[in-house]
C-alpha cells in the first residue's frame, strides 16, 4: 500500500512530502493512522547518515502514537480505533533467548529498527512515523492510557522507555539517590520518571539556567557540573546515574559522585571516545559503567502503564511536517524543550 | 614488642633483616608466628614507593600463614597452635554501612592494611608479613582447612580472594562461560576458582607457551589475545571476564567476546589509563565494565573453605627470605609460576 510520508532522497536533501510503499497487510499486522510522531536525535542522524548506515529514500520517526484504523486476522488484543504507540522496534526474531525473555531490544538476530530496517516480509526498507500511516506487527505495539494527551505521550515510545529500562533493570526504587547528566529529551523524562518512582533525583547540567526546570520537573538538587565546589559537594552521595550526554565528555566526576556498588549507566553513544575513565575509584568502590540500549515492548508498555498512573508525559513542543527542517536546526542548538513533535493532522500532504 | 623483618628503609634499598616495634596486645589480639608469606606485586609497589604513598621503615607483605602463638583475653574463637591466615586488611571501623554488611574491604573510612598503613592503637605504621610475627584483630584472622599444603595457601589471602570476590559478587555458577586475562599471580588462581564452581573457564594470553598450563590448571580453551582470528571466534561467548593485567591495554577485543548482559571485571589499577573502552557494544548489549577491590573477610573464609573442599592452593615458587629482592627481579619479567612465597622458617633474621 501507498501511504504519505516526510521523505529523506538522500543525505544532503531536506525531508519532503511524497509516497512509499508498505508491505500489505498480515494476518499479524495493524494498520495505524499516525496522529503525532516525536523528534528522536537519531531521526536527525539517520536522515543526514550521519552514522553511514542510511537507506534512501528514509522516513524518519520512532516515536509514533495513532489510532488503529485496520487489524489483521491473528490480531485479537487490539481493535479499530484502539489508540496505541510504536517505539524504536517493529519486529524481532522470536525464538532467540531474549526473544523468549522479553527483552527484544537485545534480540539475537538484531530487532527490525521502525525505520531503516529491512521488512522481514518484502525485504524491503521499514519506514519510520513522520507519516500519514505505519503498519506493524501487533506484538511492537503497545496501549496508550487514556487519560494522557496524546500529543505529550509521543517522545515516551523512544526517550521515555530508554531512561525507563534502566531504572528498572537496577531497581531504582524509592529512597534512592539517582543521578540525571543533561537535561534534553532523555534527561528530562529520566528526571520525571525516577522522581515519580520515589528517588531524590540530582541533575547535572553545563546550564545553570536549566536549573528552576530542572526542580519543577522533579529534581531535588541541581549540580552545574562545571562548578568544581558544586561537583565536590556531591562526592559518593549518589546510587546510580543516567548519562544522557551522548556527546564525548569525562567521566571522573560523575564516578566520583557515585556510592560503593555505584553505577553510571550511558544511555548515548559518543561520536567520539569519551576520555579514557580512571580505573581507580572503579576498583575502590566497586564502580560499574554501564551500556543500555533502549527498553522492551514490555518495558515500554509498563512505562505507558506507570505514566498514566501518575500523569506523566514529555514537555514537547508542537510543530507541522513542514516545519521539521526547523526543528532539526533548533535541536542541534540543544533549543527545544524538549521534545519537538510532529501534528500529523495538521501536516500537509 | 620488637619482632624480626625485612624492611625497606627507602625506596631504593634492597629489603635487609632487622627489627621493628609492633604494638601491644590488646584484648582482641592474636600473636602469629609467621610461617609463609606470598610475594604480592603490590608489595614490589610499595617497597619502592611506585604510588607515592610508602612510609619507612616498611616491611612488606599481605599473603600471611601462620601459627598463633599468643590470644587477647577477649579471643575465643581461637586457640594457640592454630594455624590461620591474615590477608591485606588488619582492621576497618566496624560501624559503617560496609562494615555492618560484612564487606570491610569497603569500609567508608577505609580499612587498615595489614602493612603501611595507620596502627589504631599507637598511630604507628602497620608491618606485614615478611617477617617473623605479626599481630592482628583476631575479627581479620581466618582459618586455613588443615588438608592443604600450608606455604601454598599462602597466596590464597590476597591473590585467591581477590578473584573470588567478583566470582561471587557476579553469582557465577555451574556451566557459566568465564574469561580470565593473563595467567599470573591473580589469573592462575581464577582459573582454578572459576573451573572449581563449575564454571567453563576460557583464558587469555599474550603467551602461546602458557597455553597448556591454562589446560592443566582448569582452563577449557586457551586464546592468544594477538590471534586476530582466535578473538573472533570466540565473540559473544562469555558471561563474564576477570581482567587480571594491571597494564594498560586495550579493552574492546574482550568487550566483543562479552554475551549480552556480560560484565568486564578489572581487578588492577594501571598506572597509566586503559585506551578508552568503545560504548557502542556496551550500549547494544548492556556490557559494564566494574571495578572490585580484594575481598571481604567472610569471603576470604569462604574460599579458604572452598580451598579446602576442592583441594586448591596456588601454584608457588619457595624462596627464603634472603631471595626477596631477586624475587622482585624475576617478578618483573613475569618470571614465576605463579607466586614467590617466602618460607620464614628458613629465613635468617
Ligand atoms: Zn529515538
Ligand atoms: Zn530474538
Ligand atoms: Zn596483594
Ligand atoms: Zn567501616
Amino acid at each position: 500500500m501507498k501511504i504519505n510520508a516526510l521523505i529523506a532522497d538522500d543525505a544532503s536533501q531536506p525531508l519532503k512530502a511524497g509516497q512509499v510503499e508498505l508491505r500489505d497487510m498480515q494476518a499479524d499486522d495493524v494498520k495505524i493512522e499516525i496522529l503525532y510522531c516525536g523528534v528522536c536525535h537519531s531521526d536527525l542522524h539517520m536522515a543526514r547518515n550521519e552514522w553511514g548506515v542510511s537507506r534512501y529514500p528514509l522516513v524518519p520517526g520512532h516515536e509514533i502514537v495513532g489510532r488503529i484504523v485496520e487489524t489483521g486476522e491473528s490480531v485479537a488484543n487490539f481493535n479499530t480505533g484502539d489508540i496505541v504507540g510504536v517505539g524504536v522496534m517493529v519486529d524481532s526474531c522470536g525464538n532467540c533467548h531474549f526473544c523468549q525473555q522479553q527483552e527484544e531490544q537485545y534480540c539475537a538476530e538484531g530487532f527490525t529498527p521502525t525505520y531503516n530496517g529491512t521488512d522481514k516480509y518484502t525485504g524491503g526498507t521499514t519506514f519510520g512515523g513522520y507519516a500519514q500511516h505505519v503498519v506493524a506487527d501487533h506484538r511492537f505495539v503497545v496501549s496508550i492510557p487514556d487519560n494522557l494527551p496524546l500529543n505529550a505521550v509521543a517522545p515516551l515510545l523512544c526517550a521515555g522507555v530508554t531512561v525507563w529500562s534502566p531504572l528498572r533493570h537496577f531497581n531504582v526504587k524509592a529512597g534512592d539517590r539517582v543521578g540525571v547528566i543533561g537535561l534534553g529529551g532523555l534527561g528530562h523524562m529520566a528526571v520525571k520518571l525516577a522522581s515519580a518512582l520515589g528517588a531524590e533525583v540530582t541533575l547535572f547540567t553545563t546550564s545553570p539556567n536549566k536549573g528552576e526546570d530542572a526542580l519543577r520537573l522533579g529534581a531535588k538538587r541541581v549540580v552545574v557540573s562545571r562548578d568544581a565546589e558544586q561537583m565536590a559537594a556531591c562526592q559518593t552521595s549518589l546510587d546510580i546515574i543516567l548519562d544522557c550526554v551522548a556527546a564525548p565528555h569525562d567521566l571522573d566526576p560523575y564516578l566520583a559522585t557515585l556510592k560503593t556498588n555505584g553505577h553510571l549507566v550511558l544511555v548515548g553513544i559518543p561520536d567520539q571516545p569519551h576520555p579514557s575513565p580512571n580505573v581507580t575509584p572503579m576498583v575502590f568502590r566497586r564502580l560499574s559503567i554501564t551500556g543500555t540500549s533502549i527498553g522492551s515492548i514490555r518495558e515500554t508498555q509498563e512505562m505507558l502503564d506507570f505514566c498514566g498512573q501518575h500523569n506523566i508525559t514529555a514537555d514537547v513542543e508542537m510543530i507541522k511536517g513542514d516545519e521539521t527542517e526547523a526543528a532539526f536546526a533548533r535541536m542541534l542548538k540543544s533549543d527545544v524543550k524538549y521534545r519537538f513533535v510532529i501534528d500529523m493532522q495538521k501536516t500537509h500532504w
